[in-house]
């Protein structure tokens, strides 16, 4: 998907060889996580014989072991098949996708996660390799995607059906794990609460991230709509070839000012994931009938670890409106959280399947920034906190070989090399990214001194949680 | 359009006797008034001979005098023909519009309209009598209906062309009065901030109400919308042969219970006129992605005068939304008041060309509760006011022959006989109003026994006005 992002992940693998070295979960990666992707169906299990599946089914799972900086999750590895309930399959997952809700969970600010010890993921594709009783419409073989309140950056997740999506023809694995949270969360806000229509006028925040580009990709589907998106200025080419109409470099400029230069009326529409004060600025650049969605609170983080200052800052600008207001105004403001709608799956499987159709009709397609192992799940959220990311990070639950460790950053990116004809255009965009990235690069080292320790705690760890 | 209301208005106008007889302004009822319909043209100023007609131009006008009662309202004469700027249209007033905020405004609670002395009135129909410079789209003899921010209480109005409308081929005087701000008003809250699909539900406060009434023809007009509607249970049989599939009594029911019963999960749509408690109700009352619109607070408007407990008390629990609340629980609030979205032409134009396209189609159609004299504004407030009619209330500017006042209650029943047809079925369900109306009329008595005295100032004032 995106090779061209190797030079920077290149960097990323070597400074992983000093941490994941230790962290070689030794019953991490028996056969069963080698089996081929299409093939793999419940007898993969069976490769050991003659011990029965529960005992010697094992997989690797990332757990959050406690609230804090990018180590609290860690991989470890499950024993024990699970058990499958009436209406729910087993999928053997082959890609993750990271969302901002997993950066706010790490630090204990998302409520949606139980507490630690929790396996994090709102999203995953992969293959079913079991079904339970009474699962019509799905069977043993489905390439899939899944949505879930969590529990997905594991190689087994057991989730009901209805949770499940079906891959369509050509869409790949990373893809696949990278539309469903993001997409659905662009589309809903979008078309639902935002009723978008043609020639209207849509800010979005952080165009540049993974709801963010689908937004700005199904605004692209409805005539004469204009798209003002944040992003910093290394992004804006890429932004603008997405279908950004105009970059703003919010890190330089006043966004608000941008704006009114060249839409003096304001917008219809504000994607708003940022909270605090700039969900005010958002509200007073709405038109009469403009509709603000707020869908998150990245105001609150700053740095690895809870930031109270951050927390406290953002509740103290919490926006909060009279209906006076609204009223005098003529503005809508919507609250979005996909994680919050769990019980909906009739509306969700609604949004899907026109999401899945557009995709279809070559209308929208997911664009991955980068793959990553699981093992280097810290650094991709870093990547992605810090904002380098242009488009969706994924991990992928292919293991990591030595010889990657040492000299390739991941396998994945191989694979997807014939994908980098459609690509070309991008490739030269993500240069200034990864320029910034290699910066970044630095400054991970820091936190990465602490890490040997640390894979000790992880074995342990691992080893209680086979009980 | 309402000649079923017959007796109740029958008592109305023998009330009228003896409220309206010292109001006989004698220089108002010039043959001006009485100019046909259809024929009246700007020369119709001209049948006075030799006099200029600046002079001789006179009109009468309702006119707010002051903050207050019922009474605050008074029928003036005005002299000297309106000027018209370019992009303007005179219009010959044949019938008023009256709308909640009318009501809020005689109370001094609706910021939208000048401090008086001044002619309410957001909506009107009548006929093109000028046009003004750069005025293309509209011609001398042109029946229109007419959206302005105040001022149309009159039988002469100068407008900007882009306000008026041409009224479609069958439609009454009295139904293109009574179109504008309650079918734009349902129109753009359901669809603009509502997005209504098939499937959903919407609950309709005052569903007996002009916008109650729009919203319900307008919902019905998507596939399987089911509409639960407040009303007494007098006006039961009516709203639901209009549409509305859950009739609910909340005079002696509580409505979230009632809705609950059979709605569990909540609402798609809540549209709410009547702000505080009532909107901290609706809010808990949404579905995840319900949008709850809010559109006046008629829970201020108690009695006849401002009465500042209920409108501390509609202050103090006055909603007000936190961002977060809205995230988790996916919900949108909207605020929404035509009258202040005049600098909107565009959107409002678009709106209203779907109406009428849906009244050509014969979907919609305005509901007359009843129509009144200028001379029986305060009558027909009280009505309104007190949750007394069934539909849109309406004034003619048709002048009350004396023989009228003593046997008939209006012509303009008269001219709508021929439409009775059509709403036969309705006949029967107003009984149960009128019933309503007759005890209402007693209580009518107290306030009129002022009028008389007040009647005086009313000429002095009209004096005034005529400089």
């Amino acid at each position: 998907m995106s090779g061209e992002d190797a030079p920077a992940q290149q960097q990323n693998a070597v400074d992983q060889k000093q941490e994941t070295k230790p962290a070689e979960e030794p019953k991490a990666e028996p056969p069963k996580t080698e089996s081929p992707p299409a093939a793999a169906t419940a007898d993969a299990a069976a490769t050991t014989e003659k011990v029965p599946e529960e005992e010697t089914f094992t997989y690797r799972a990332l757990v959050l072991t406690g609230y804090g900086g990018y180590d609290k999750v860690k991989l470890q590895v499950k024993k024990g098949k699970p058990a499958l309930k009436a209406g729910e399959v087993l999928v053997r997952v082959k890609a993750c996708g990271l969302n901002f809700a997993d950066l706010m969970a790490r630090q204990g600010l998302y409520d949606r996660l139980p507490s630690p010890p929790v396996t994090p993921g709102m999203e995953c594709s992969g293959v079913v390799e079991a079904v339970g009783e009474e699962v019509t419409d799905r069977k043993v073989g489905d390439k899939v995607m899944v949505l879930n309140r969590f529990g997905l950056w594991q190689e087994v997740a057991v989730v009901p059906a209805s949770h499940t999506f079906l891959i369509p023809e050509g869409m790949s694995f990373e893809e696949a794990a990278a539309l469903p949270v993001n997409y659905i969360t662009a589309y809903m806000m979008l078309f639902d609460f935002g009723n978008l229509r043609p020639n209207q006028s849509v800010l979005i925040h952080a165009a540049a991230g993974g709801v963010g580009i689908a937004a700005t990709q199904l605004c692209k589907t409805v005539k004469d709509v204009t798209v003002f998106g944040t992003a910093s200025a290394s992004k804006h080419e890429t932004i603008t070839e997405g279908g950004v109409t105009h970059p703003i470099d919010y890190r330089t400029k006043d966004y608000v000012e941008e704006v009114r230069k060249i839409s003096p009326k304001g917008m219809d529409i504000i994607l708003d994931p940022l909270g605090g004060s700039d969900t005010h600025k958002a509200y007073n650049l709405l038109k009469p009938m403009g509709k603000l969605i707020t869908y998150g609170a990245a105001n609150m983080l700053a740095g690895q670890k809870k930031n109270l200052l951050a927390v406290a800052k953002n509740w103290y600008h919490q926006f909060s409106i009279h209906t006076l207001s609204l009223i005098q105004g003529n503005k809508s403001v919507c609250g979005f959280h996909l994680g919050y709608l769990d019980g909906e799956m009739e509306l969700i499987t609604e949004a899907m399947n026109t999401i899945l159709d557009l995709y279809k009709a070559g209308k929208v397609k997911p664009r991955i920034d980068s793959t990553w192992h699981l093992e280097q799940v810290g650094d991709a959220m870093r990547k992605m906190q810090e904002r380098n990311n242009i488009g969706k990070m994924i991990l992928t639950t292919e293991p990591m070989p030595e010889e990657e460790k040492k000299e390739e950053p991941k396998k994945e990116e191989k694979k997807d090399d014939k994908k980098k004809d459609d690509k070309k255009k991008d490739d030269k965009k993500k240069d200034d990214a990864k320029k910034e990235e290699k910066k970044d690069d630095k400054k991970k080292e820091e936190p990465k001194k602490e890490e040997p320790k640390k894979e000790e705690e992880k074995k342990e760890e691992a080893k209680k949680e086979e009980k």
